[in-house]
């Protein structure tokens, strides 16, 4: 299990020319053992967005007791903000990303007029008040299975846009100096930028721009341009991954 | 009421060839009006240390309505991490540091064995696994009207080192990745370090090496030389100043 600060990374995806999260722990993996193979990752995580809960995989050569190869990745990773905070030995038919049965995503909007500053680069800060019930209302109408056509980018590789959210919820968490509404998504797999494209849909109609039906009225558009705005990476969180046969857990 | 990151800063206090927040404040107060005095801060927190609810005032020259004024500065400090989250009109005769009546504390360790990624410079990191009973034990034993000269550094310009120390508690937070201990603290005011000596004294209780007799006999001692080690301020937040005329309530 990976945490990570998404700021200074070009995503999780390995890039030849660009800091990664995958190509971090990669070299961190080559000062044990050489020739391994590509790791791969539950959620492949953008530019930007941060890594609570991630889960990668790797096929080692020799035999590792788990929390001596964390260990040994955290020192050899240092100083990046990546740490392996959880391992654990898997079927060799285990895959971190096709075994995965749930994907769980937060969004930390700080709305509040003043600027973030413990939180900076944690958040997506919206000046104007939200209203967090209307909110929840337009988050509630994207929950069930769908043709997310609306909310997926137009790089999305996936083979197709139905996919089916089982949860979308918002809540509000009031700080010691301001407000932040968590948003939290919950299904099997998403399409590229589909939480984004929810969470800049819902600003719309927290902020009172568009109402909890044009949610509706954009899902069934099936068309990009229906979308609101795409939320910057900054306030997203992979937070937890599902396995049927969890490997963390027990 | 201000927030800020303390991380860039050599503290609190203006000094001139180094970042302060306060000198962020006044430059930017510089750009509304001439010649204005020295604003005062109700705890002037050492480097690193960081700000949730700090309160200062200033004596400014025009009647400014509070929000214009507050929004005014947001702008001209951009891009500290200094952020001011409320303002409000207050009688000629009220000072954020003489009209206090409390100051409260947070301290954030993240006990865990991997290295802070997203939390990385907000909290104290402790690998070994902390005993949080026997610290609120500890703890306790420090609540009370004392000679804190154990607790107390040696550049410490109080005139007294005696304090009553009104709460001092320890919450255990499980996070998705791993346990955070808050340790908080409250009282009408603190000598210079002190939360800090407390949490690095507590620390060696949690970890085994003290029992919590031990922190009675260091502070019965009223010699700094008993103090445990003095926890890094990263940790630290100043969350809140209590005031009987409080400008910021209704």
């Amino acid at each position: 299990m990976v945490e990570y600060d998404g700021g200074p990374f070009s995503g999780w995806q390995w890039q030849d020319d660009q800091p990664s999260v995958q190509g971090t722990i990669e070299a961190a993996l080559a000062r044990l053992e050489s020739d391994l193979p590509r790791i791969a990752a539950a959620g492949r995580t953008d530019a930007g967005v941060h890594g609570r809960g991630q889960v990668c995989h790797c096929d080692m050569a020799r035999e590792w007791k788990a929390e001596t190869l964390m260990n040994a990745l955290n020192h050899h990773m240092r100083p990046a903000p990546v740490a392996i905070v959880a391992a654990a030995p898997v079927a060799d038919d285990w895959h971190a990303r096709f075994s995965a049965s749930e994907r769980r995503y937060l969004f930390r909007i700080l709305n509040r007029r003043a600027r973030a500053t413990l939180e900076a680069g944690h958040v997506w800060q919206v000046q104007r008040a939200l209203d967090a019930d209307r909110m929840a209302e337009g988050a509630a109408r994207l929950v069930g299975r769908y043709d997310f056509t609306t909310f997926r980018s137009t790089m999305c590789q996936a083979a197709s846009p139905v996919k089916t959210l089982d949860a979308a919820e918002v809540e509000v968490v009031e700080t010691g100096a301001g407000r932040e509404l968590h948003l939290r998504f919950r299904a099997r797999s998403f399409l590229h930028n589909q939480v984004r494209s929810f969470v800049g849909t819902l600003e719309r109609v927290g902020s009172g721009a568009w109402t909890p039906e044009d949610v509706t009225r954009a899902l069934e558009a099936r068309d990009r341009a229906a979308c609101g705005p795409v939320a910057p990476p900054q306030g997203l969180y992979l937070t937890g991954v599902g396995y049927d046969d969890d490997p963390f857990s027990g």
